[in-house]
């Protein structure tokens, strides 16, 4: 500790001015100079102080990254390849948790407080106004996985969660399934309210349909939800709201001595990681999460840039993966 | 924005320094004042600015919270459990990700940029070394999951491994299989070379018994390397170096036509949440990961009042927990 600029100045041999312009972004420094002082910096342990450069620009490069749940799983690529992206850029995650905690105003101080240059809200459950309370508050922000808009408050970055709902119901249609069922995700959530919309639009008119809504995106709703159903006579195949409640689904399935895809067909939403695993094998709707936080990360860089950017939705197109949970076609 | 501590102060008609120590930890301000002072900067929308704060203090209240597996579902509570523990004492965890990254003076240089207050290195695979990096650059220090140490250079907080290797050993041999094998972790991993100490030295003396390594604390890792075992004969049971690859061994099995517990018995560790999903019901050796991150979170808040503080290592016992992966005893 206790290296500062001046240190680095001598040890290059060059000016102090020069290795301030070497680590400060943006300014003009020649590659040998640049070279020079990186050595000095790096032989003596030099590293410059965000803290400091954040008086002087106003700036911190801390992005509120917020999320409220932790019990899907896929949260863990959704970390991944947030914290991944932004670091390349140089902006440093600061991962807010919000379970147990809804009231965006308290959402709010809390980032003002930690003096974010944005955010990030990666959630499909919370409404548009919860984004929206952080541009109304000055701070710059995106909202991935949020709720389609033509007319969007803030940047939102995403899938239509109504052709979603669409292409799930088209798909059990297909397969020649008659008796079918939405197993949604919390009613509360923006994702199962537009799936809702989109399932029941095509399945009110070619099929038998029945629905209902699991407490959480988890395995545990899902499981619980599904063994409900069980006691009375169930559905022949179900459209879950996403891939963990597909998993809970289909183990209360097998523990009731049924199997899938031979006795009940599911399909579940999202792709994650997890949905390939050889023991789970899910056919589902795969949702683009790369392309979906790559671009969340663009906007928000953006949003540095110029805090007054229009506001823009971004939809990115969604496919069926087939694997072994549907009968085949 | 632009509400400042003045507006607040006029508001709640007290003087600009009432407001100040309201907001100013420790500081001493009367309940009524401070009642005053909060109604008003309610009301106003304000927030004291933590990079403003962090100015007077030298502190910024970020913990960096470094990882580098987002391929294991396990991290999914850590980081749940950690970013609550740590913003219920209104620490900023800074979530820092090291897929990629194995060089401890590069993401000691990152952390000092970030102008972190303090770092939790939240791996059972580090060495360490690593986290020594950080206490020998002068950043507060605390090692989550790491090893054991009777003389640790840092604080350590985890589980003793060479005691699970055992207690795993011991288990398996007390139903008995005879012939068993250490279907181990990577074997650069720390966690693994404890495991493996404790498994083989009563697995040598009491069974016969076999062991490999897999690439990663991950499904894949599992499933590859159990298939390649099933290509010869297999042992009668096996110890899986943690939970995510028993998932992945199960499937590789259950995929060869086997079943378990009834032609091959395995145990895990961890006991992560969705070690007891009953589609995958795990018999594991439960590591307390909540008593282990509240200690790691007081511990870096200790380490924050005193950064000379004396470092210890904290150690959580661990406990088998029957499921349904091993044939009963």
């Amino acid at each position: 500790m206790g290296i500062t600029l001046k240190d680095v100045a001598l040890k290059a041999g060059v000016s102090r001015s020069a290795v301030s312009r070497t680590f400060t972004e943006g300014a003009s420094v020649s590659e040998k100079t640049r070279r020079k002082v990186q050595k000095a910096a790096d032989e003596l342990g030099y590293s410059p102080n965000a803290l400091a450069s954040s008086l002087t620009t106003g700036r911190t490069k801390l992005i509120g990254l917020v999320s409220n749940n932790f019990h899907n799983p896929i949260f863990l690529e959704v970390f991944d390849l947030f914290t991944r992206g932004l670091q390349e850029r140089g902006l440093r995650p600061l991962l807010v948790n919000l379970t147990n905690e809804t009231d965006p105003a308290n959402s709010v101080r809390m980032l003002r407080q930690y003096s974010v240059d944005g955010v990030i809200v990666a959630s499909s459950t919370l409404p548009p106004s919860f984004a929206k309370a952080f541009k109304d508050a000055g701070v710059p922000v995106v909202h991935s996985f949020g709720r389609h808009s033509s007319s969007p408050d803030v940047h939102v970055v995403g899938i239509d969660n109504v052709a979603c709902g669409r292409m799930a119901a088209r798909t059990l249609i297909d397969r020649g399934y008659a008796r079918i069922h939405f197993l949604a995700g919390p009613e509360s959530a923006t994702s199962t309210q537009d799936r809702f919309t989109g399932f029941m639009e095509i399945a009110e008119r070619e099929a038998e349909v029945t629905y209902s809504f699991a407490s959480a995106y988890s395995f545990d709703a899902g499981r619980v939800e599904m063994a409900k159903l069980l006691m009375s006579e169930p559905a022949e195949a179900y459209f879950c709201g996403d891939d963990v409640l597909t998993i809970g689904a289909k183990s209360a399935i097998e523990s009731a001595g049924l199997r899938v895809p031979d006795d009940i067909g599911l399909i579940g939403l999202n792709d994650m990681e997890m949905a390939a695993w050889a023991n789970l094998d899910l056919t589902t709707i795969h949702q683009p999460i790369q392309q979906i936080i790559s671009s969340s990360v663009d906007l928000i860089e953006a949003m540095l840039k110029d805090p007054n950017r229009y506001p823009e939705a971004r939809l990115f197109p969604c496919h069926v993966v087939e694997r072994g949970t549907l009968r085949p076609k």
